[in-house]
């Protein structure tokens, strides 16, 4: 079993992640942290609080920054996820209570207690990640490795989601994915280079939905998904982006990776727009070296993948 | 027969494009205007006298700038294309002449001369286009088309040549292509998504240095490119590059074009980027609007591409 913090900005695919994650018998969610982006910092750890119910984890809960790292913005994409970004579902007030301890605090707490044992899996703006390793940069060494769900490499024509160039959780927090990037720690990006050829279509969902109570619940806060989907894509399915995370978590043998030093546009038009320096390129010496290689996915088996969620949950 | 300004750096495919360009009967050479980039202005200008005299056109040549439209700096790649930039073939010194204006003034002259009826072919960096709008932005409305070769666009996975994402004549005058690109007049614009599909290899060439006296001159001046190519990127052959934007306003149906704004990345890492925002993207507005839509050139036939390059020689 891998020890696994997920910091999160729950949101839908959030959601979709987060249940997929407590299926899987490989993975032990020791904590989970919280950051803004699909909503205030507010909404979103009150959400992943209202999980913690209703997925029945025992994992701490840590509410982390609501604003970006050096900017101090905050982010929302209420229009994508619903109000309450989790598809305006009726939500009570969570039994489940918060740890006290803010975010990023708890990521350096865990990564310590458990050295060379804990993998964070990082579906929202980086901006925890960049904190803890700000206060404390040694975790780097001490993890086992990072998954990030974000940016947009290009490599098959693919493009951004906020921008010609940019993905949302890395255009939210530019600066926090490039500190996060270039840290001596082994770090997976999951971009829109495959998390856009990987669509869970209405068929899909509506069998989900028929997989118990947690089925019930993932179909129903992913109505609301499913309609930006339909309008602003054409639609009909959603794309499974954070879940594809997890499921790198899993079974990495899905994925095809590139390797090389990766950095982010902070500002300017292309700004969050994730550039990876594939390694043996010809270009001549610039702003990626010598930072670390890191591996970004540029390919994955699609029907797999499809298929490894859904029997989670069967 | 079209009237063509050919805006240049040559270099060697500069050279290569200039000689297809002087054998198709369907363009009318009427001016040629030199700019920094493959080399300083003073070799390129010498390079375009000596081209005059060995190709025989007719056609006026005006030295543009020596330095970029805004920051004022010169460009070179001597490592690309030799220290003259012409192969380091023995050049004589040219009997032909240059004409008394200022590229970017002889832009202008020949674009009002003859309203509606140029196609400027630009295969350098776009300082002197950007010189000619900013002297008399009304020629945007004056001119037919402009076709450049230039930028990358990642349609296929492509890269930039000198960057992860930014091509050499892009990147060598970002400011400038940014004007060029959203000025109300119709670009075109071949870059490396096209460009690096079209592969002069070593019996292409060999062929090519035995049709006559021009034939033979292209040959010897790309030898060092090619050893370029063979070193750098492992490639028996040369990419076509310049020869394109020739081909594109011989052949357009042989292109494949894709629609929407152009920007271009101004500094910071990306710098020289390219990027389009196609038409109909779901993105929110940002900087690519208002701007005009522009023409990026995504998919090329290949064998017919260099097919009517040879036959030109025949
Ligand atoms: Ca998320
Ligand atoms: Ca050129």
């Amino acid at each position: 079993m891998r020890k696994v913090i997920f910091d999160t900005d729950p949101g839908v695919d959030d959601a979709m992640a987060l249940a997929f994650l407590c299926r899987r018998p490989e993975l032990e969610l020791i904590g989970v942290t919280t950051v803004h982006g699909n909503a205030d910092i507010d909404t979103v750890t009150r959400n992943a609080l209202f999980l913690k119910d209703r997925l029945g984890f025992s994992a701490p809960v840590a509410q982390g920054s609501g604003v970006t790292f050096l900017n101090r913005r905050g982010n929302t994409a209420t229009h994508v996820h619903g109000e309450n970004a989790l598809g305006n579902i009726a939500i009570d007030t969570p039994r489940a209570t918060l740890d006290g301890r803010r975010g990023h605090r708890m990521i350096i707490d865990l990564v310590r207690a458990h050295p060379n044992e804990v993998t964070i899996i990082a579906v929202g703006p980086l901006t925890n990640l960049a904190r803890a390793l700000d206060k404390d940069p040694e975790i780097a060494r001490l993890v086992q490795g990072v998954v990030v769900m974000g940016g947009a490499f290009g490599s098959n024509g693919n493009t951004g989601n906020v921008s010609p160039v940019a993905e949302a959780n890395i255009h939210n927090d530019p600066e926090a994915a490039d500190a996060v990037f270039t840290a001596p720690w082994p770090v997976t990006i999951i971009g829109l280079d495959v998390t856009q050829q990987v669509v869970m279509d209405a068929a899909f969902l509506r069998a989900l939905g028929e997989c118990g109570e947690t089925g019930r619940l993932l179909h129903d806060v992913s109505r609301f998904y499913h309609g930006f989907h339909q309008r602003s894509r054409r639609l009909d399915g959603i794309f499974a982006h954070d879940s594809l995370a997890v499921l790198y978590a899993v079974r990495p043998d899905l994925f095809t990776l590139r390797h090389g030093p990766v950095r982010v546009v902070c500002g300017g038009i292309a700004s969050g727009q994730t550039i990876q320096k594939p390694e043996e390129s010809p270009f001549p010496i610039g702003a990626w070296d010598p930072h670390p290689n890191q591996s970004v996915a540029i390919d994955v088996h699609v029907q797999a993948a499809l298929k490894v969620y859904a029997d989670s949950f069967d």
